[in-house]
């Protein structure tokens, strides 16, 4: 059975993570872009990506995978894209400035991209597509990971990780549209939120040595996905792709140096602004509005649930495990600062 | 049981498409590249796009929903984006005209974008991805159709198309990666392939009127993408979306005016080439070399299966379903051109 949770302010869970990132060595700055993205992904419900991942981070840090102290750099900066170098720091900065600046070159050009190599873990994949619609713009944003996750279509090891991408594209009465998935079967993140609740994962959800899941097609074409995804964020940036063991050259480069890519489109472009709108409202209110299957009540948007449970928990706290609490504290303990709760 | 196949080679499937093509008003100039698309397909294998398609073309032509004789405009060249109009033809030749487009911005600028309106059904959204790859770069190439076959999440009635999205980039030793892959459960081109040969087609491919099988989260993942494919190519276009029977303010563009969008990016504004090839080709050993499931010999890469058909094909010869064979000669009488074969 699930435990009770431990409900704790968004603005309590800011100052908490700025203060817990400060103590290790991340600039003040930095530490609030940081904690923002994180706070964000809690308030939406995506608990795996959130205040969840600190105590990792720490571990990270502690084992000298993850520099707090980085400042990003630009490497190239060209016509419509760009790419920057984390400096193998924590990915939500760099991401943020990079799809910034994607959002400038969209508004110059049409379009943008920019790629970031050397950089580490960056939260969930929507907090930057979501950036684009403060500029009724579209947006792009995918990662890889150097913890494998995704098994090639007919193999039985993995060799790329979950390989995440988000797009988000504005509307006008109703919700953004926000997709966000994971390009293997189930985020990996999803099976440790139900490791910290004690409860059972659904059958399927993880692969048998035999690596007869693989097999089936649906999979193996979201495996394609996921190497697209691995082709943007890993190759073209220059970072680290799949599963390094694999490649005796790049020993030395193990462990971090995660890539992503970000894009924006401006649909301005293409036609005025209030028509994309309008048609995106009609679209959705015929989506919505036809028929549901046996036992549903209503049609969902990718996104409106998110956007749904940000309301409730702006208003009545974000529910915490206590489990995750409990590592919260620890570090705390060790960082010397104050507990969560 | 299936019906042993009818060969024909390649060069005398594209006379036969061309005269056909031709003798429903297309211009000769427009029906060799269309003609060349579909034979391409049938080379590599994909039978459910290339020849397969043209009785139904034929039907459209005489219901007057296709246009053959049309040239297409070009609506808006901005920056690094376009937005072209297909006047109601078949898709193959504006698409081949936008990635033609997409590909000289991404040369100026990094990356070009390039939205169609007004088309018909393009045949295989890889056909355009992979022209980026003559001038080693990345392709992009998405479409709806009004042809609604996709669930929404929780629904049960389809309100959206197949909506395919086709991904390559080019590798250095290896073949190219390709990716072509419906964002339904099954690609419904693939249910007409079953028909035609009169085979069974697997469980769960169909849905049920419960509309049960969209509770699938995995299916409700595809979904998912595939909206982002009706945002890029319906909505952003201006074309027709989703299914427009739901509409009423539109009910005078029925039927066609399908959305296409394509891309390309040039990855060296990334990295220099060469570094991009060789790490392709380095992920793709590191995948081809990990152990495979059991019963399976070998890992495929998206891409190299079409690619080793193309190569048997273009030798040896295109088979055809006789009741395809028998499909094409009675259009063929009714347009007073020799038989197919």
């Amino acid at each position: 059975m699930a435990e009770s949770a431990i409900l704790v302010s968004h603005t309590r869970l800011q100052e908490f993570i700025v203060t817990a990132l400060v103590a290790m060595k991340m600039s003040r700055p930095i530490a609030e872009v940081t904690a923002g993205l994180m706070v964000r992904t809690d308030l939406r419900g995506v608990d795996s990506h959130g205040i969840g991942m600190l105590p990792r981070y720490h571990e990270l840090w502690q084992a000298g995978y993850i520099r707090m102290d980085a400042e990003p750099s630009v490497v190239r900066d060209e016509v419509a894209t760009g790419l920057f170098d984390g400096q193998k720091g924590l990915g939500h900065y760099v991401s943020t400035r990079a799809m910034q600046a994607c959002i400038e070159k969209a508004r110059t050009y049409g379009l943008g991209m920019v790629a970031v190599r050397n950089s580490g873990h960056y939260g969930a994949a929507a907090n930057y597509s979501m950036m684009a619609l403060e500029h009724d713009m579209i947006g792009l944003s995918m990662t890889n990971s150097p913890y494998v996750a995704m098994v090639p279509t007919f193999g039985r090891k993995a060799m790329l990780s979950t390989n995440p991408i988000s797009f988000a594209a504005p509307a006008g009465r109703h919700a953004p549209f926000v997709l966000d998935m994971a390009t293997t079967t189930v985020a990996i993140g999803k099976l440790s939120v139900a490791s910290r609740w004690n409860t059972p994962i659904p059958s399927g959800w993880a692969l048998d040595d035999s690596g007869t899941p693989t097999t089936d097609p649906f999979v193996a074409l979201k495996h394609r996905l996921g190497m697209m995804v691995e082709i943007l964020s890993g190759v073209m940036s220059g970072a680290v792709y799949g599963d390094l063991f694999y490649r005796s050259d790049r020993q030395e480069r193990r462990v971090q140096d995660v890539g992503h890519c970000f894009a924006a489109i401006d649909p301005v472009r293409f036609r005025p602004l209030a028509e994309f709108k309008h048609d995106m409202d009609d679209m959705f209110d015929a989506l919505k509005g036809s028929p549901t299957a046996d036992g549903q009540t209503r049609i969902w948007i990718a996104g409106e649930p998110e956007a749904e449970t940000e309301q409730t928990r702006r208003r009545d706290g974000i529910p915490l495990a206590p489990a995750l609490v409990a590592q919260c504290n620890e570090m705390a303990r060790g960082l010397g600062i104050p507990a969560i709760a």
